[in-house]
């Protein structure tokens, strides 16, 4: 049973999963945990009984029958279209793949093979990897790679379990901290090259996760969080009224927000037999009605999904673009699509910031005793369809001053006082803005005015697991070489963003280059990989009117811009507590405009994007 | 002058260059430096006038007609030929495009640009960059890289000069350590995305290079060495005989073993003019008869290259394919070409180990009395074209025992006592030996032997620059996931050796499997990139009998076995004194052998030729 129905949401986050025993029957696990009242709506569970160990079978030849009966008997009887979309499969958990011992290096590689291979002929969706048990998981992360990069099973997922704080099993050894859980998933997934089939599902046992701690998760591709029935507790004397910290509320609202699936996972489970299991905790006793035992549970995250905020129209529409990446725009060659004017200009809290940049403007200019016999002579360079000229006459009239408007589209013939131009790109420059206003530079009067009268682009570095996969996707070098704009969503942001290049209109002198460099430095608070830069801008149109869309001072509600993104062609480790040093150049000649970028530090990177290979701005 | 005639020695290195300073007519330089009695064979010479700088041009307009000469007047006096073999350009020293100072930046970019230009139209084959002045050298680099990465230039490189010690001058707080430098290098080429046009040149200042400072720099490209007239001395009266330190001896003859180029530089020199400086220093005083000043300093370099030992017939044969990559063998497949043969047949010290072997097992197997009575059975697989078959015959002759021998080429059909194999590739397994005997085996008598009774492959980490730029012109990254046979040469050995995978013959029992997998930790004493893995192996003939490329116990003389390379997709950097943690896998199927590899420390890379991606040995 669905967690709800929020207007909008296509994602996965919906559907909630319970974790599940061993029993030869999959239509049992089905029965007692899908099918019947306040069920879930699919199920994490074992493909193979926990006893099968192939060393044994070798051994012992065929006196147990049990033992050669690795898979559950029920292989067809659940439809295809069940399998796939019902049950997760889970990988037996005692597999050691690292291990010293090796029959069960050798048993663990085995079986890891046949359960991966019956997940895949049944068509699941996903098996969930048991959690790595040494700090070396080399020949795991290989045996799963060999998988990952077999041709015919890109339809699977492999999904790596891993804990967010230190287990009780014997394995605690090398999850002492939060740091060292993220560096094992790090490793593993460094192995296996970055393959977007391979996805981490966090297991918080019964730890609340520390405030920070799920921060290095926020760009990775976390596919699901699995919360443990001990995480749960009462306040009253409803047993059936379950409650969770206000810190994991938090975590699991954030989770439900960015595509990841819910699992709740039994403590404590006192059962007999295996086989018996399913049906011994499922049944209502004395009735035929039937519930799942686990509804509690299940309710009280049902209460966060459904306490989500409701998605705007606007969001609603946006729903599928999250994290999609879209090239940036070539402001001297693009007709630019009905769509992106539209948002354009539709974006009614971006001119209202324009109406009052220009409205000071003109009061500043023109004493009130002259209003009537001075004429303010004004620019618009790229004026668009024109709303902009629009908002120029209500700002005139707002302020009862007379105003003559040129409104041209990047060409200008037209001597001036105030120009103002709606030329920011979502980088601030990157739309030839500077280049744009230095053509029309020498129509402005000296003391004329320029709206906006300085921009600054933001750097941020990121983990964006998902731009990052949709770049490999690409198969060309080149593209992690190119900046795009996107709607970032599924993004740790890793330190707070610092400004880069700044540009100030009109120019001190027309001999000021548009070339710009800058050297930042970022402290990166938690061990993380880097997979980019976000980029954003800050305008002041004139005097305390700014616009933009960093985000501690983004302006509220404007829908023209998306984030700005640049990629890294390898992404970086960096470490707890050291710092990210990174490289910027602003690059012009004759033809074109272009940026380059490189990472210094922690260990430098390749010059990206040198003498314009995978990306520029043409000027003609 | 060439430093002297070495039969077979093909390289650069026999060619002895001056560094020389600004002169505005080449003519004259060339006059003075090469066209003389014992002249050197090129000049490193200054393209443009130390004084020019665009901004005082700008400042000053056309007030000086010096400044508005930047490039020595003769540029077409000199034959194309002469500029394009006689002449590396110099880069103007003073440049710093990553100082703080911005005018400085840019007369610096303006510079480094209008110079490479000229170098190129001029047909320079390379031109020497400065120092880098700060630990920060990201627009420096960029700006290389930008030259480096444009398709019309491919012909020239660029090579950067790096102290060897503490130079004297304001730059010396970034060149504390060996270390330093080497690490400058390192984020320099790494920035440039280790282009193959970039090269370094040593200058080793006064200093004498301490023993293992010269390490770090083996397998990396060193165009050329700069030695300082300095670090001459004289012992007897005669100024004219120059004497270097035993340490640099060694130095400069590793080099010129290494195609490295000796450049002298002159220090102490105290000029009145520029433009004269050539004249004043070259001229004999009151004679009509020109010897080149330095020749002194020559002469003592010529003669270290006249001391190199001379290369055998052998090695001027094969002196082009030092550093050559070839494919691995396909044991099963390949029709081994005539050559490969040959050298393998013509391979005497191989034979005559394999004779001692046999020999001894003979006298071990038939006791003296009974050497008339007992024929031994005996089995050659792979036969090759039967040399080896010559050398079991000479140790039946040799010990006066009866033998009966079969020789086939892996395809058995006969009961045996003696297995004798000549099956071992440059990586002891990689000819799928394990393979062939595991077959033969059932055909082996119950106390029977094998020759080779064991084999055991070698791994050694290395820096291999020329290695590594031959994988990455193949434009496929798959190249670099690929095993290659090749004569090291130039590679820097960064810790000793060790034992990866041992097969023994005959197996104890038939179910072993022949995959293997083995973790290994190598400590690098000092930072060094690693660009890959070489191979090699230890084989026991039988008992003491030994046969093998592993570098601290191979046998003299064989010449059947280049050593194996593994390449890495992205070199790694690995800081003094840590650890490098290498995992190799040996993997089976039905149809083929293959190996996988992946360095888990100090930061994972992927795992290599997955599921034999990239190479494999075919089984049939």
């Amino acid at each position: 049973m669905p967690l709800g129905e929020r207007e909008g949401d296509t994602s996965k986050s919906r559907f909630i999963g319970v974790e599940t025993y061993f029993n030869k029957s999959m239509t049992v696990v089905l029965d007692n945990n899908i099918f019947l009242e306040k069920g879930c709506d699919f199920v994490v569970a074992p493909l193979m009984s926990p006893t099968y160990r192939p060393s044994l079978m070798q051994q012992f030849g065929s006196i147990s029958v049990e033992l050669r009966l690795p898979f559950t008997k029920s292989d067809l009887n659940p439809s295809a279209k069940i399998w796939n979309t019902k049950v997760i499969g889970k990988i037996s958990e005692w597999i050691d793949l690292d291990s010293p011992d090796q029959t069960l290096r050798k048993d663990s590689e085995t079986v890891l093979k046949q359960e991966i291979d019956k997940a895949a002929y049944l068509s699941l969706q996903a098996c969930l990897l048991p959690t790595p048990k040494r700090n070396t998981c080399a020949n795991y992360a290989r045996c799963v790679n060999q998988y990952l990069q077999l041709k015919g099973l890109d339809q699977m997922q492999l999904w790596l379990r891993i804990p967010l704080g230190k287990p009780d099993d014997n394995s605690s050894a090398i999850f002492r901290t939060p740091a060292d859980c993220w560096k094992i998933w790090n490793s593993f997934r460094l192995l296996c090259d970055h393959h977007s089939n391979l996805l981490v599902t966090l297991d918080n046992l019964n730890a609340l996760p520390a405030d920070n701690s799920l921060n290095s998760w926020y760009g990775e591709p976390v596919s699901a969080f699995i919360i443990h029935t001990d995480c749960f507790f009462t306040t009253g004397d409803d047993e059936n009224v379950k409650h969770l910290s206000k810190n994991l509320q938090k975590s699991i609202t954030y989770f439900l927000d960015h595509s990841t699936q819910i699992i709740i996972s039994e403590d404590r489970v006192n059962y007999k037999e295996m086989e018996e299991y399913c049906f011994d905790t499922c049944s209502v006793a004395g009735t035929d009605h039937r519930i799942h035992r686990l509804h509690p549970y299940m309710d009280c995250v049902r209460s966060l999904y459904q306490q989500l905020d409701p998605l705007s129209e606007r969001e609603r529409s946006l729903f599928a673009f999250r994290d999609d990446l879209q090239p940036t725009v070539q402001p001297f060659k693009d007709t630019l699509e009905y769509v992106a004017y539209q948002n354009s200009d539709d974006d009614e809290k971006k001119f209202t910031k324009y109406k009052r940049a220009i409205c000071q403007a003109l009061l500043d200019r023109v004493p009130d005793e002259k209003a009537s016999e001075i004429t303010t002579v004004l620019v618009v360079i790229g004026a668009g369809r024109g709303p902009l000229v629009r908002t120029l006459l209500k700002a005139a009239e707002v302020t009862g001053r007379k105003l003559k408007v040129y409104a041209v589209e990047r060409n200008l013939n037209a001597l001036s006082y105030l120009h103002v131009s709606d030329l920011l790109g979502s980088f601030g420059d990157n739309e030839l803005a500077p280049e744009s206003l230095d053509g029309a530079q020498r129509f402005l009067k000296k003391d004329g005015i320029s709206i906006p009268s300085s921009y600054t682009s933001f750097l941020q570095p990121v983990t964006a697991w998902k731009l990052h996969s949709a770049i490999k996707a690409k198969e060309d070098i080149l593209r992690f070489e190119t900046a795009y704009m996107a709607k970032m969503h599924n993004v740790a942001r890793l330190a707070p963003s610092q400004p880069l290049f700044t540009f100030t209109h009109p120019k001190s002198s027309n001999k000021e280059s548009n070339n710009r460099y800058r050297n930042l430095q970022f402290v990166i608070p938690e061990s993380a990989v880097v997979h980019g830069f976000a980029g954003y801008f800050d305008a002041t149109l004139y005097k305390d009117v700014h616009l933009g869309t960093e985000p501690t001072k983004a302006t509220p509600g404007v829908i023209t811009w998306d984030d700005h993104y640049f990629p890294l062609r390898e992404p970086i480790c960096v470490h707890r507590g050291s710092t990210l040093e990174v490289n910027f150049w602003r690059c012009c000649d004759y033809t074109k405009v272009w940026y380059e970028w490189c990472v210094t530090s922690p260990s430098p990177s390749l010059v990206h994007n040198c003498n314009a290979r995978a990306d520029c701005m043409w000027l003609n």
